[in-house]
């Protein structure tokens, strides 16, 4: 079963919102076995939208539509979606007693523009919206599916939770598609592909592989395609087992969650604790670490030490280090991973120092110049980098490669 | 002039990755006078990317590839633009002689996938890829320009700033279009609307205003468009003027910079420094500030004190009080930003503790309970703030909030 997407708005075509709510939808639609072919961004523009929707019930089964239902002028999603399907209007009376309600309760006059909301396409069945006051509507025409949405992320997501996902289980008869992910890091895709070369070429052609290199790491993703759930879940199960094996120590999760994360859960089963003591990155780590629910259970906490100053009262850095070899410094980021783990009494440290640009830099330690440390109190591993490129770069290339060691000195802990 | 996007990837019809290229090229197209009319997303697959390409030549003047040019299988894109154009291939030596050193610069085998990397399109121009093994590549075929790039997005980014811009400032005659944009706190946009109306009722024809509203925050954007450049920003620079004396104190920036570089900015000119003590946050701010250059100047560091030992021992958060009151509480932030003052030795520093969620949540302080103090030596400000969303929807605007009380402390202090 394929769907489209078709995201409607201006402000995604100058690239002053990035459309986030396709790849949401997909991620929902995937697990019941719908594949998205195509995602269009359109402009609110009827001659546009009309040619979009007719392009997509050529390709695709389900075409969902999200945005451009707000109640001004530029949205004109409702209006070309009756002209599309030929149909007039209709007043839908539980919208427009939830409009009128959602005003009364903050106090607000219910305007002219606000009770249009309730007028829905002749052919449509009304998707309530508990989070907003445009309708989402849903039609059957042609023997195709076309569901519109408000493009407000959280009233999109609780009708494609509540509504659409339940109503299109029941509409179709849908295959199974089942998705296993692996993320490994240290290793080429390319260096990769040659490892798995023969896993690779055994695939029946019913399952799928696909590198997704990002950053030091490379994912590998199977997804298979049938009818009976329980046998593609093993077919996968039995080839993720394969590559698994022979990617040996490469392999940092056997989910496709981020790097922080598999270490964040490796760390939480062990019962152990993490700190940063973070010059360069700014608290980028940390940042990185604490967007995860439940990394307070690992993570301590940390010192963003810019100044010298705060490398020596928060991390112990003694002065005559700094003085001597300076921060950016084999010496200094000793100093400050050891500071870590002893201050924040944690059982293991990550400490990054470095020029991350684009000021700063000199002919003996330019810019992209980071030292980074991974300690435990039975190990600490200290590497030099020269990184290239912008500065949001370097901080980001500096924390994967300080998330990169902090996972094989995990890997190669005996606790 | 107008412009299609085309991403290539199975893995963002899947969701897995979040298209972010997309918007990041349309905003870099926009300011040379091209307008992007439609992106598709579509996946690694043959037909589809040859049909994608031909509906988006009937449409634009520029086709813009992302995608599908790593060394890999599944990567497509190189193979199908060659048979779209009806061409063979050639080696492009100064991109193998670019593969090969890059290899062998971290020694590591150079495999055959990767020479291959060398092989483009009879009928392309190579644009360099600084950062990365697959080359770009230009094409200019029966009047229209296909552009092609990795999804890397750095190695994109670097692709089209260096080279695609200014060969497609080259390749056309493109209208002039002048931005200017201010930023504006804590005000809402149709607030605003109306205090700048008679304004914005004056404006030319050739001169729109658009509100572009985030997070408390609204962007006003006055875009002017025609041929003469210094006409157009004289025209632009009056009404901006008169727009910024309207507004008075909600005006944060006068040019397109985020909140926290304004803050940057305006302490940087009176010598002042500032810290952070985040909790909930988990460095998010501090990453925030830090993410631009010259921050240093400004920003000492913080602490990510996201155990209660931490906040004592970095903050000096007292024992009592965080027994008493708890650590999302009044009294605890209000320690913590006097600890992040004076224990870093700071002009200003932004305190915040709450509950991001999705866990530690009660009835008494539901999950989105955040307090926020920002201070001074001269004075302290203190909110409560319950925000609703998801954790990450949290963090973000108990940063964004901050970073507006900070603004206005620093907008009252008489220095």
């Amino acid at each position: 079963m394929q769907a489209e997407i078709i995201t409607i708005g201006d402000e995604i075509l100058i690239g002053q919102i990035v459309d986030t709510n396709s790849a949401w939808i997909a991620r929902h639609l995937n697990p019941i076995g719908i594949r998205v072919k195509q995602i269009t961004s359109v402009s609110d523009d009827r001659d546009h939208i009309l040619k979009a929707l007719a392009e997509a019930a050529g390709r695709a089964d389900i075409i969902i539509i999200t945005g451009g239902l707000g109640p001004t002028k530029d949205d004109i999603t409702k209006k070309t979606l009756a002209e599309y399907f030929g149909v007039g209007f209709k007043e839908d009376e539980e919208t427009l007693a939830h409009v009128a309600r959602i005003f009364a309760r903050s106090n607000r006059p219910l305007l002219q523009s606000n009770k249009l909301q309730a007028l829905v396409p002749d052919n449509c069945e009304v998707i309530p919206n508990k989070n907003g006051t445009a309708p989402g509507m849903w039609f059957n025409h042609n023997g195709k599916i076309y569901i519109s949405m408000p493009g407000v992320p959280f009233e999109m997501m609780y009708m494609v939770e509540g509504e659409v996902i339940p109503r299109l289980k029941a509409s179709f008869k849908l295959p199974v598609i089942i998705h296993k992910t692996l993320l490994t890091v240290g290793e080429g895709e390319s260096f990769l592909a040659e490892r798995i070369a023969d896993i690779e070429e055994e695939l029946p052609p019913y399952i799928k592989l696909a590198y997704l290199p990002k950053l030091g790491q490379v994912r590998l993703r199977l997804s298979a395609y049938g009818d009976n759930a329980s046998v593609l879940q093993a077919d996968v199960d039995l080839f993720a087992a394969k590559i698994k094996q022979r990617v040996g120590a490469a392999l940092a999760a056997d989910e496709d969650i981020p790097l922080e994360k598999a270490i964040l859960n490796t760390m939480a089963v062990r019962g152990r604790t993490l700190s940063t003591a973070e010059s360069c990155t700014g608290g980028f780590i940390a940042s990185l670490i604490t967007q995860h629910a439940g990394s307070s259970a690992v993570f301590l906490g940390g010192a963003v030490s810019y100044s010298n100053q705060l490398k020596q009262s928060i991390l112990d850095v003694s002065a005559e280090t700094l003085k001597q070899y300076g921060a950016v410094s084999e010496q200094t980021v000793t100093e400050m991973a050891a500071g870590a783990l002893s201050k924040f009494n944690a059982d293991y440290a990550i400490a990054v120092t470095g020029i991350a640009g684009p000021g700063g830099g000199t002919a003996e330690k330019p810019v992209g110049t980071v030292w980074i440390a991974v300690a435990s109190a039975a190990k600490t591993t200290i590497k030099k980098f020269t990184f290239g490129g912008q500065r949001s770069q370097v901080i980001e290339r500096v924390a994967i490669n300080s998330l990169i060691m902090l996972n094989t000195l995990l890997n190669d802990a005996i606790d």
